[in-house]
């Protein structure tokens, strides 16, 4: 069998590599409105004040706000409306005492101006009058220049995964084009003699290749590049040769390892023979998934992933997103999708192992429930009947029913 | 000003959309292993068994479990063995009584086989001889056919996201193409007198069209394709001409409105204009986001957005992104991304209206909090510094400090 020479936790095995990783991708300039999820290669700062005038943050009238000290209902300040600063248009009203222009929500405010009363605190007396009916203090209703960024804040740091709100705060500056991460390329190598494309009818003793797939989906959405390179099969040779080609096209090397006791010993040559340091941990305490390779060769990251469904799912979360994200100069991964739910049957485990179960969410009135899919791991039917999963933190025997767990979405 | 004629809370201004909403979009046949984040619009069903042989679980031997009854350390059964099943061939071996095969995880069992008995469970004599020294049940470490998935089984159904998982599940049962709902095509109008392109250096009063970007990439996180239509004046004419562009354009219509009263007032009478029922919802108990308009023109939705970002973006999750997730037939959307903090300070808001308080997380040791982000809502860094966003339910008067909160992250 396997010699699991290095058995380590998965945060710790994760640690070895990221402390072993001295590079990232290389970057690139995109323009900024298609850069959602993708990772920052540079600190971003602000070039220009935003806003670059004070704006009205209402409808109303720009005033000169000592014309309105001491306005009430009973005692009103009478203003002379002597026009109205038009949206997108500078100001061509000068305030004098006793003078408003008209104001809009994110409009300039008059020359002289330094507050807008809201028009709901105002009464038209005539065409060109209006009553103030309270006071408003200077600055009042205005967002002053540089009050939403001020030339040279920082903006974004490095490392930082844009999203939709971020798209709008470098466009807002003018900031057309942002300089990210290249997304990481994964190249994928499935192994087994067993496997033929899902588009063949398999024969006797063979199945469908799903790793490929689900593999390749998994990296799409931790914001990777998926290259099936080459679905192979059990001949040392033959991986060998695709691997290199692998480590060719991608940064990260995911071998989907034949399940055989064979064909996962040679997963482990094939890498070892690739170049130093080679296999960095060979066995993790996680369950399922505790036949993991984790590698460095030449720099690039190399994994083998068990070849059952609910392990490759749970290894490929644990230790590939977060790499990938690593090598997009992103050591914070966005926090992927979980829910609160109440554990509905007992779960064992071991402790010194992590344990991840597959649960089923049940939505009933004001509570939402998790219940074990106790499936086999070899199973993808497993996976499909499941929401997410639940973590059984090293140090616990068990979680029990009744106790509020988070689970992390599939 | 704009009458609010019916003010609801969120989740009822949805309903009273989403009840009227008698059409999904039309569907499309894609390739399973493309389909990650589509929406099935059909029941689907497996048409085989998985898996389609008994599959050894483990490397061992397949053996005949009466042979193994009794069996122990002390009193081993001694077993031939006349060769081994090569992964993915049919069997060439018939076992005897007393004889066993070389079984690989994955692979079939010889014929006349019940049971895999685990290497670590036997002992090799010699060449040809094994001990065996537990006994083996019939049916241990086998999957059985069908016991993944039998043929007629419901595999997903109609309305159900596609996970990496489900590729896999598929692509196991030889589905190669799936039929999906079309991505819900969202045409955006932004408006407003004020508004240059974010590759425009603004003039005195205007600033960079940024809405029309966040909206797109907020529709596209939630499945949806944004196009953006045009970017109107406050100008009745042109931005009817828009509207009737976007709703011919699109299956969903956004309005990101003018800020100002004039063209508020003027998105409800342009969108009243194009068809009824028109407006349904003028008007939201929700802070920021109260001056939104929810309608339906001639069975398509169409939303008025409020011109701020902060408003936008709560509006957007609340309201747009299960819109975009029912046109696809999908009415329990994705569960967004979100943490479990501790709050820093109090929220204090208003009983009857639900608030939405941006918040940055704080990682300290062993602890995740919270602290609100008490920017304008009309900034938009107010939103780039924040992490996500924190609710106070329409029956709170606020939130206290040390409480543990949902954030829901941008």
């Amino acid at each position: 069998m396997s010699e699991f020479f290095n058995v380590l936790p998965p945060n710790k095995a994760l640690q070895v590599l990221l402390d072993r990783l001295d590079h990232q991708v290389e970057r690139e300039a995109i323009p900024t409105h298609q850069a959602l999820g993708r990772v920052t290669a540079e600190d971003i700062t602000a070039s220009e004040d935003l806003p670059r005038f004070p704006r009205s943050t209402m409808d109303g009238y720009s005033v000169r706000s000592s014309d309105t000290f001491g306005a009430s209902e009973g005692m009103p300040a009478y203003l002379d409306v002597v026009g109205e600063v038009p949206m997108g248009k500078s100001p061509r009203v000068d305030l004098s005492a006793g003078q408003a222009a008209g104001a809009f929500t994110g409009g300039m405010l008059a020359r002289g101006a330094d507050a807008v009363v809201i028009v709901e605190n105002t009464q038209t007396v005539d065409d060109s009058t209006i009553e103030v009916l309270r006071p408003a203090a200077s600055g009042e209703n205005v967002v002053q220049i540089g009050e939403d960024v001020r030339s040279g804040d920082p903006v974004l740091p490095t490392g930082h995964v844009i999203r939709a709100p971020d798209i709008g705060g470098l466009l807002a500056l003018g900031i057309t084009k942002v300089l990210v991460s290249k997304r990481p390329r994964v190249a994928i190598v499935s192994t087994g003699d067993e496997l033929v494309s899902p588009g063949v009818d398999p024969g006797p003793g063979q199945i469908r290749d799903i790793n490929t797939y689900t593999i390749s989906a998994l990296v799409d959405k931790a914001g990777g590049l998926p290259k099936s390179v080459a679905v192979v099969h059990d001949d040392y040779e033959a991986q060998r040769a695709a691997a290199i080609d692998g480590l060719n096209q991608g940064d990260i090397l995911v071998f989907s390892a034949g399940s055989s006791v064979s064909s996962r010993d040679m997963t482990a040559s094939v890498i070892a023979s690739l170049g130093s340091p080679g296999v960095l941990v060979h066995g993790i305490s996680l369950k399922p998934g505790k036949p993991t390779i984790v590698a460095l060769v030449e720099r690039k990251p190399a994994f083998g992933l068990p070849g059952n469904p609910v392990s490759a799912s749970v290894v490929f979360d644990l230790l590939i997103r977060p790499t990938i994200y690593a090598l997009s100069g992103c050591m914070s991964p966005p926090e992927p999708p979980s829910v609160q739910a109440r554990l509905l049957r007992d779960i064992p485990s071991l402790a010194g192992r992590e344990d991840y179960v597959q649960v089923r969410l049940i939505h009933s009135e004001d509570e939402l429930t998790a219940e074990p899919v106790f499936g086999k791991s070899n199973l993808i039917y497993t996976l499909v009947r499941a929401d997410g999963a639940v973590k059984v933190p090293l140090d616990k025997g068990g979680l029990y029913a009744g106790e509020e767990v988070k689970v992390r979405m599939l």
